[in-house]
């Protein structure tokens, strides 16, 4: 029976500490180490009889294989974890993805920015944000500035916007598709100027040199008190006497009036008095006035879709400079875009409407892609995509393939930011214009291994940009090709 | 006394490896598992009677509770560290956060770069870097070239500057205020040619491209020999004899010979012989002569201050096509900036003389801004302010209100670097033109909650971009308002 | 013995305990704390005899001195890694270095990019990739596109490109030392015109607008079906059908049909039917054709060395507008360039023919260069080598002088991409445009400490640019000089 005990507490011991090192395991060897070690012991005790050492060695055996079982458990965990982040999609943004900035009963504001953050694949938009501000009807947003650049889209209601320069505020009515450039730490407000309907804008933001940083999005109320609060109201209460030359109690009055939150409903007689005067602002502002999107023609149109286009070489767009192209397009229900690809431009595009498909071909980038030393990698690429709600934002990087597909229901109806736009083209893989058919007809049938004119049969087609999607073809497979 | 020696025995192998393995700590949580293993163990031991397993749980709790302290102080001090780091200053550097480059009885240089390494918010200025110089009454800083471009300003003192083209050396005398363009790669030498006073020199490091890589401010000298090294003696020496076509010895003698370091005193018949030969340099030479900031008329002057600037606007300077604007500001004693910010430009400030305060409204950051899922933030600002001396350096980033205050012994004098400076504006939040008073009439009152006029009185007044701060105040108040 | 049971008990134990724990090693200090631990409980072990006490405590000693000296073993291990890590030349790149992106036996496709995930050293180049291309006798390389800008160098062979636009391919013969430009996203396809010779072609990649992202060097395909994967055949089997209003049994026909690699050789009339129609392409396609670097008059020549530079200042070079300068340097078999830096330029060489030798002077870059706070650096250079083969490839960074050495058996050449050349220049260390030289007298005299006939003596020779390397003198020691 004392050798019982000693066996006993040799045992409780080394599992005691087995127990508590176990989580070091310098294990993973297809024969643990500890398993040796045990058994080695339980051979080596002289008190030991042959009974005490079996039971000591099946005790061993029992312990190693359930810490392996937890291992195995564990790292199971671990790797189906890494799978998920790698079936992420870094390329489609939803409603959860955006950031609140602001949201009150009145309106909200909603952003997109730090891109390279979410990704490595999405540095080549590092540097620019998205913003998408709702105004309910009659609400005001209160004078704010960025630190960056900002184009204003907007996409739904009838707005007003009031840019403040050094010695006056100009004032502009911005109506559906109207697009304004708000300059780097511009105070702004906006104005919802209708009864009804709620105001919907995209706010694309960027650096105000080329070569900066990632923009911030951080809004610097200038107005406000202490909540919601003013970037004035940070400044120590000495500083804010001397520079205002007022006292405490009259600072007070100013800082601690305001309390209605930066978004908020305002009176019918204050909209209207916000009204721009038309006759002031087309003369020799500050700032350039709204652009409409359609007031060009369409870039293309047909029965199946229209694109507008605004870029860097119109002139009086408030483009002028940035190295932007924006696009509207209206994809008719049921239809879709060619399958195409940017030559130069990456482009951030938002759902104003409808539903439909977004894919993009993209290629296979290995997940450990910086340990590259004499590494043969295979070319592959892999289908990204996505079901299109509206507030849905997706990027499609320059030379990346991609379609979009509206529903049957309803048009489907896209913004894009087009940055690094100077000298884009769109190729497309199919239509009237396709980079195939554009092949010579020799290395057409060495890169395709067929004749010339069975390529073209696939690849041409009378449309052009937008087709039918479903209309023609009697049968629906819905399983994937390849 | 057998089984005494037993549970002595057990506690003490329990303990040992206890505090053994006690480092690895899975523990944390609020009911130690550690207590619990120890406790059943003590249950678990037949041959204990229960005085025995009383003393032996005793031993556990103690033992636990003593360790868990440990834990606690040891979490305590780590938590105490990362406050510290949250609420270190990003913007303010002090001399102790300068690196020094040289040091020697004769004169050091010191620099800052690599921004974006001491925090994220300093992405905005990453590429660039400040290096200053301080030499010594007739010393002479050895020649050597950077791979950056530089501004050199000479803050005081009178010094004399060697440019090495490809087939001579084009000297200048720097006076106070003068700055001078330093294109990348030219071998460079610099002479105190006062017998008393030092020379100090701020010089602003910029990628000699946009959309470079971070300055190195690692300077190349190209002579000297072992002790200081020149580059030359790093290259093998079979090499150095065949380039320059001399035996093993000859090298010697030229590499040995230097023995003084990087800045040393010369005599004071050197100095005379390396003054600039005025009449050969003002017409046609490889590099520009200086420019004093003080040539032009002030950008703006009252009797709380001046300032100077000189910007890409401007030709002749040296500064074309750097999209920079150095600006000099001489605040008042007992006077203050108005709080203001730039539009575009993110400025790197140098005290240069005099002491006073900073403050600057930044946009909250919160620390964990990575993850930002459907995070709802609400927008604050906080007071970010510094006890300015004479050496240190802050950076005001665009957007941000800020102030300067001069103290009441002395002038204030700030020299900046405002890099992206093209289209950059200064906008204040009181005096005589305001972005306050700017606004229009119906949007000031919404934003105030007040009548325009006495939202006019507090950020209207007669004085422009400098006023004075404590005159006519009454009473001082030291707290904080909000 | 009941007493040494128990002995040999607490010591297996401890022993166990410490074997398991001690991969954790706390330990470190001098004075081994588990030695201390050992002893103590040596001492205080109640049944102990003196003799017990003496072998326990020497069986602590041999025990821990065992573990210290594989600790040892280990740290030393750990120290050589790290030595090698850090001896590990950044600036160089060996074959095994790239990445191989395509490798059939008719030819492949080697990359080296991302070169800051390499070393932060090379944050200068960080956007630009070199792709090598080697296609066999009467090969193809199917059309594929990039969504970077490249510029394409012919080393050796005869080759032929066809590039497509919108709605036509243009083809262009490349000769040896042809450079042409490929505008991003264009679909690009290469031919070895040639029946025997293989054709080598450098390509250089830029990011398609600067401030952009690192280039991806991941190549679209067009053409090619399952296995190589066609970029289309990614997209779901029902977008292809509508996009190309085929069925899927059309599909399948032209995307299963190629099964011939992404390069293969082809028969000599489809080389033939390839060849470009000289009379169409001089006036006015969409493309600039090759312009070869030779089509110039060397830059510099001597009985030691040839230079070809085609750069940003030149016309009709296709270069125009990328800050960007190709340079071809052909080194005499046992010559040497200069000892020289580029003032502005980042230099990626690529080694096309023959043997040799690069030296480069670099500042130290102390591995804790990031925790700088008031740390003292003293400057110091060292001395990046390597033996140089042809395919290997050196990067130069701005400011850091070099050399480069042909072996004595073949000429050394190099075709060289240097980046940010726009206002570069070459500074040489010796020869008869020196830097040193052109310093003044007395600034040469102070910086040497040497009479300034003796410097001018060392530095110049009649020579420029490159020297002759071993011929003139006697002995030889292999032993650096300093």
């Amino acid at each position: 029976m004392a050798i019982k005990t000693k066996l006993s507490l040799t045992i409780f011991l080394f599992f005691l500490l087995a127990l508590l090192c176990s989580n070091l395991a310098i294990a993973r060897k297809e024969k643990d180490p500890e398993l040796t070690t045990c058994k080695d012991k339980c051979d080596l005790q002289g008190q030991y009889d042959e009974e005490d050492k079996r039971i000591c060695m099946e005790k061993c055996e029992d312990y190693v294989r359930k810490k392996q079982e937890r291992q195995k458990h564990k790292e199971h965990e671990k790797e189906e974890h890494e799978e998920e982040e790698e079936n992420e999609n870094p390329y489609v943004f939803e409603n959860k993805d955006f950031e609140t900035k602001i949201d009150t009963k009145d309106g909200r504001i909603l952003i997109l920015n730090k891109f390279h953050e979410k990704s490595k694949l999405l540095k080549n938009i590092e540097n620019y944000g998205l913003a998408v501000l709702e105004i309910k009807a009659n609400a005001f947003l209160s004078p704010h500035h960025y630190d960056s650049e900002a184009i204003l889209f907007n996409i739904k209601g009838k707005g007003i916007i009031g840019l403040v320069a050094e010695d006056q505020t100009e004032r502009f009515n911005l109506e559906e598709g109207d697009l304004i450039r708000v300059p780097a730490g511009t105070p702004t407000y906006l104005v919802n100027r209708d009864e009804n309907e709620k105001l919907l804008i995209a706010a694309f933001h960027l650096p105000p040199s080329s070569g900066s940083a990632p923009v911030n999005l951080e809004p610097f109320f200038e107005s406000g008190g202490r909540r919601p609060e003013s970037v004035l109201s940070t400044f120590s209460s000495k500083v804010l006497q001397a520079a205002l030359k007022s006292s405490e109690r009259e600072l007070e009055t100013v800082l601690d009036e305001q309390q209605k939150g930066r978004i908020f409903k305002i009176a019918k007689e204050d909209v209207l008095s916000l009204a721009p005067k038309r006759s002031l602002w087309p003369f020799g502002g500050t700032f350039k006035g709204p652009f409409n999107i359609r007031n060009n023609n369409p870039a293309f149109s047909n029965q199946f879709g229209t694109l507008f286009e605004v870029g860097p070489s119109l002139e009086k767009t408030g483009l002028e400079g940035l190295n932007l192209m924006l696009t509207f397009a209206n994809i008719t229900k049921g239809s879709m875009s060619t399958i195409h690809y940017n030559t130069n431009a990456n482009k951030i595009a938002f759902v104003v409407n409808g539903e439909g498909d977004f894919e993009m071909a993209c290629p296979h980038m290995p997940s450990s892609s910086s340990n590259s030393k004499q590494k043969k990698s295979s070319i592959s690429y892999h289908n990204i995509n996505a079901k299109l709600k509206p507030g849905m934002v997706f990027v499609v990087p320059a030379g990346h393939p991609y379609v979009n597909i509206a529903s049957k229901k309803n048009n489907l109806l896209i913004l894009c930011f087009e940055v690094n736009a100077q000298r884009n083209k769109k190729l497309a893989f199919a239509g009237k214009k396709n980079i195939m058919s554009a092949l010579d007809k020799t290395a057409k049938e060495l890169a395709f291994d067929l004749a010339a004119q069975k390529v073209d049969k696939i690849f041409e087609r009378k449309e052009e940009l937008f087709f039918p999607y479903d209309e023609e073809r009697k049968e629906e497979r819905g399983r994937a090709f390849v």
